[in-house]
């Protein structure tokens, strides 16, 4: 992690925890809404009052499950009014099979978040001629006090036009491809620059959660929710890096990824190309 | 993790290895089949024959997400035919509002699988009166190659009679329920017993889920596995435990805990010893 980039942005830090004192008081009703006893340890009663910050993560078909539960189970309707936005209200299927989002909110009737986050997908590539996606991410983006994402969320932001001249991280397999869109891929596990944060691939959306959590409501809440989801990782291989595993080992899988992409997304370094240079088009 | 346990069961995991090189070669379709490129380091074309082994997830109101999101974004429908079950076919509501859970088969329908799989909830109280789920957990348990849970699964397994004489771990708040049923606690990430294997609380699914796909697919599949998920553990704080997190943060995680289950559970107590009482009848 860019650690030395945490104390950057400290008015919008201590707005967010003012804000959150706030809603913790007054806590609202957003989707987030605390149902059981491992949602939160500050959950408080809800009332119709709402002054909690909105996050809001974009639900799409193929997205990767894991991406967005790894951080919305640690940001939650406790602290924050959760939005899962998508064009329509229909139930979406992410890469896991009956694994659905059900959208709260559209395109078309949220203009205003205060952090947005777009987590990831096995194939990026396909969502990159979601026209009405990317615009909507362009404009909220845009006057977003954070702009964020999981794995390869960040080239979708790209594509978005949203991460010219910042640095990121992605999903390692993918970390060439921000370049297309002037973004500066740095390899750690959850990149902080200015108001852009990024987390690597997959299960790094738990430690940019508890990133953002830290940021955004203090250290003891960040630390709270660790114990809560008892996040104390014992992998039982080191195999988590392509230099880890080893080459041989990364090889084969980076070929697996790149076979799935050939076959599901044929054209996809032709979207690449063209999505670069749609993305250059916004202002 | 209890590691000497690894060895045991050789068998059963020659047999489970052999038969998922087959079913790389002939793979069915199982709820899991790979969509995305980030799917599987193996996927294959699909085809309607099937000789993969089934693993079941029971799916139910409240249940955590990431619990289960976990383990079977480890283990696919590349290697398994996963099946999500609950009593009916309607979608399923976890603890995190807007994530549903489909169904693929139900109780009546599903009468043999060779790994169960039950993943935990903040209230797995709320549950213990779900005499239909737990009979037959008891019944398809009982024949199982496999019993397995991530965090307070392994409660609701004791409460179908499935845990007596067994070591096992659950979420660090709700250990000591765990001997309700005849279950030997054990603080470890990971445990082991024959052939129950219990993970620990909410993010122990990842390492459970490692811990299974090493086992039954080889060490190699779970490397690659990892690396897909890019399983670089950098949790920005040393407070996934009680003894990391200090006394005074635990003591206010569980004080919120216990009055989160005494508010939407009062009568929890009732409910466990009722339950053991109930569980103690199965033979």
């Amino acid at each position: 992690m860019a650690a030395g980039d945490l104390r950057s942005n400290g008015m919008q830090r201590r707005e967010f925890i003012a804000r959150s004192a706030l809603a913790l008081i007054s806590s609202g009703a957003g989707i987030g809404a605390a149902s059981s006893a491992f949602a939160s340890p500050n959950d408080e009663p809800e009332t119709k009052m709402s002054n909690k910050p909105t996050l809001a993560f974009v639900v799409y078909p193929g997205m990767t499950p894991m991406d967005i539960v790894g951080p919305a189970t640690v940001l939650t309707g406790s602290d924050f009014k959760v939005e899962f936005v998508w064009r329509d209200m229909q139930p979406v299927e992410g890469e896991m099979p009956h694994v659905l989002f059900r959208p709260t909110t559209t395109f078309s009737k949220l203009k205003q978040v205060d952090i947005l986050c777009v987590t990831g997908t096995g194939n990026p590539y396909a969502l990159l001629e979601e026209y009405d996606m990317l615009d909507w991410m362009h404009e909220v983006g845009g006057k977003a006090q954070w702009v964020t994402s999981v794995c390869t969320g960040s080239v979708l932001l790209g594509a978005a036009g949203l991460m010219n001249g910042y640095k990121a991280t992605t999903h390692w397999a993918m970390m060439d491809d921000l370049k297309a869109f002037g973004a500066v891929p740095v390899d750690d596990r959850v990149v902080v620059d200015r108001n852009r944060i990024s987390g690597g691939g997959v299960t790094a959306g738990i430690d940019f959660g508890l990133t953002m959590n830290a940021r955004l409501l203090g250290e003891e809440s960040a630390k709270a929710r660790q114990l809560l989801m008892q996040y104390d990782p014992h992998p039982p291989f080191r195999s988590g890096t392509p230099s880890d595993a080893g080459e041989d080992l990364a090889g084969k899988v980076r070929g697996r990824i790149l076979g799935g992409l050939q076959q599901r997304t044929p054209d996809w370094q032709r979207r690449l190309k063209s999505s670069a240079e749609r993305s250059a088009r916004y202002t």
